[in-house]
């Protein structure tokens, strides 16, 4: 198993569906992806929070032998909050309130245990910071990038400079449309491969994932959901089971990233079927294989 | 090979798209279904048209062994047309004009020789037209549906009547909501089986195809387009070659209709890549059966 780091947001959500409601939930990033990926291998976070965060909550994640050295606790203000909604359709979140609190003032600093960490990923936070964070590991085998819309509208020159330094670039397929400005996903992705990353994956909500890589494409199934209570950290489960498969393989290989954007479909699809964090808190091993070979069977013709 | 009727429109299109355009071409639900259907059987059209409706389409249309004697000739107007543009991200047509013409007045008239046809595919008219047809056609084996947002919206009734009488119906993702009420697909396909058919499919166009049976579910993978010129008619390629290669192999179980969702989609991704039958006419075998060969190599993990 190779050493892998996650350096995102710990965060405090307050989440409303068609099918229920939380209040200062744990959310985050780095938090869910961390704890997807503590089914694989035993990653190490980065992050911040505020004294007023529950101190369970980084039990929690202890428990499943996630390494929370790596989270500063910031006095100075409060945790990260984000509330938002969704509506009917499930498909976008709608955000009624972000308190950056102390993640306003965030400067990931890896401790010495994390440095030479094989395995990287740089969740959803500011281009800058994440190439200040890639200063700071010495040699990572696959570095795995994520950002959002906002980081494409206002710091699109430095979120290229990440997309050239990393080997692996995590876009949904509006992001992918919006950074590369073109409404065709192929052509998105063959943008972002010049810039030097080996692999691009497209993640398509509720349609399932494409990779490309140089002259390969894969495309990953949907999974049939029936009942989807919270979308909110799907996105980082997916990537947090995906780089934590390949940590705990030590792999970088076409053939395994393609399963493990299986295993991240299988995790993130779990995910969605309640709040927060319970349904992972729930999950086994045994539940993920069992639904990786239902993604087998529904592919099959 | 089991023979297969197609009833649809035939239609003359003016369409327009960032990479170009065309006028008064070959176009029509009857004539892409049945061109698509050629490569794998050979079907009986039933259509109309008026007297302008140049005889060369009806030749080309007969040199790949499609039976038009079913295409009625009606001199008291002209050929439905429909005008329409597709923008920058070419996901929906917009309708600039529709003059039905001889199609307003269209009473599906199947020929004698028609009426033992094993597979039937009820291209997208009034519902109540598509009874009509069943109503004239003795023990099909197999018959396929596909419908449009417009019956959904004004004969529902008629719609889920026949809906209730097919074997497996086709719809696109919006329609499947509108029609059942729900964003949920999977709880949209459970309510159709419910009312009868033995499949359901669902087209997300550039994101693939679910296929509901009886407790199962297949996901067909999206073929990653580079050059998409004009969308016109990849829905009726697909049905077309869907049911083609089903009549061509005589069957109708889900193994086979798993491949035939393939072949669907591998004809229309073709159908994209040009406009009115363009592609299709250029279109051989070998190309078919190479780009299915992608197909399985695009979803393998």
């Amino acid at each position: 198993m190779a050493k892998l780091v996650i350096v995102g947001s710990v965060a405090l959500d307050t989440v409303k569906t068609p099918f229920g409601h939380v209040k200062d939930a744990l959310g985050g990033a780095a938090t869910y992806s961390s704890y997807a990926a503590s089914f694989f291998s035993k990653p190490g976070i980065v992050g911040v929070v505020g004294p007023d965060f529950p101190k369970q909550h980084l039990e929690l994640l202890q428990k499943r032998g996630i390494n929370t050295e790596g989270v500063a606790v910031d006095k100075s203000g409060k945790t990260f909050r984000w509330e938002g909604y969704y509506e009917y359709d499930m498909n976008e979140a709608k955000t009624v309130s972000t308190e950056l609190g102390v993640f306003a003032s965030f400067k990931p600093q890896l401790p010495q245990s994390y440095r030479d960490a094989e395995y990287v990923f740089l969740a959803n936070i500011d281009p800058e910071l994440q190439l200040d964070v890639l200063r700071q590991v010495k040699k990572p085998r696959l570095v795995l990038l994520d950002t959002m819309n906002y980081w494409i509208s206002n710091k699109k020159r430095q979120l290229l400079d990440v997309v050239k330094r990393v080997d692996v670039v995590l876009l949904n397929d509006a992001e992918a449309r919006q950074l590369f400005e073109t409404p065709n996903l192929v052509k998105a992705a063959a943008s972002a491969l010049k810039l030097g990353p080996k692999f691009v994956i497209i993640k398509k909500g509720e349609h399932g994932a494409l990779l490309f890589g140089d002259g390969s494409h894969f495309s990953a199934p949907s999974y049939p959901l029936e009942t989807i209570r919270d979308p909110t950290g799907c996105g980082d489960s997916f990537a947090g089971a995906l780089i934590g498969y390949l940590a705990g393989k030590n792999t970088s290989d076409e053939k395994e990233l393609r399963k493990a954007i299986i295993y991240g479909s299988v995790v993130a699809s779990f995910n969605a079927e309640d709040f927060s964090l319970e349904r992972l808190k729930r999950l086994a091993a045994a539940d993920i294989e069992k639904r990786y070979k239902e993604f087998e069977r529904i592919r099959e013709f």
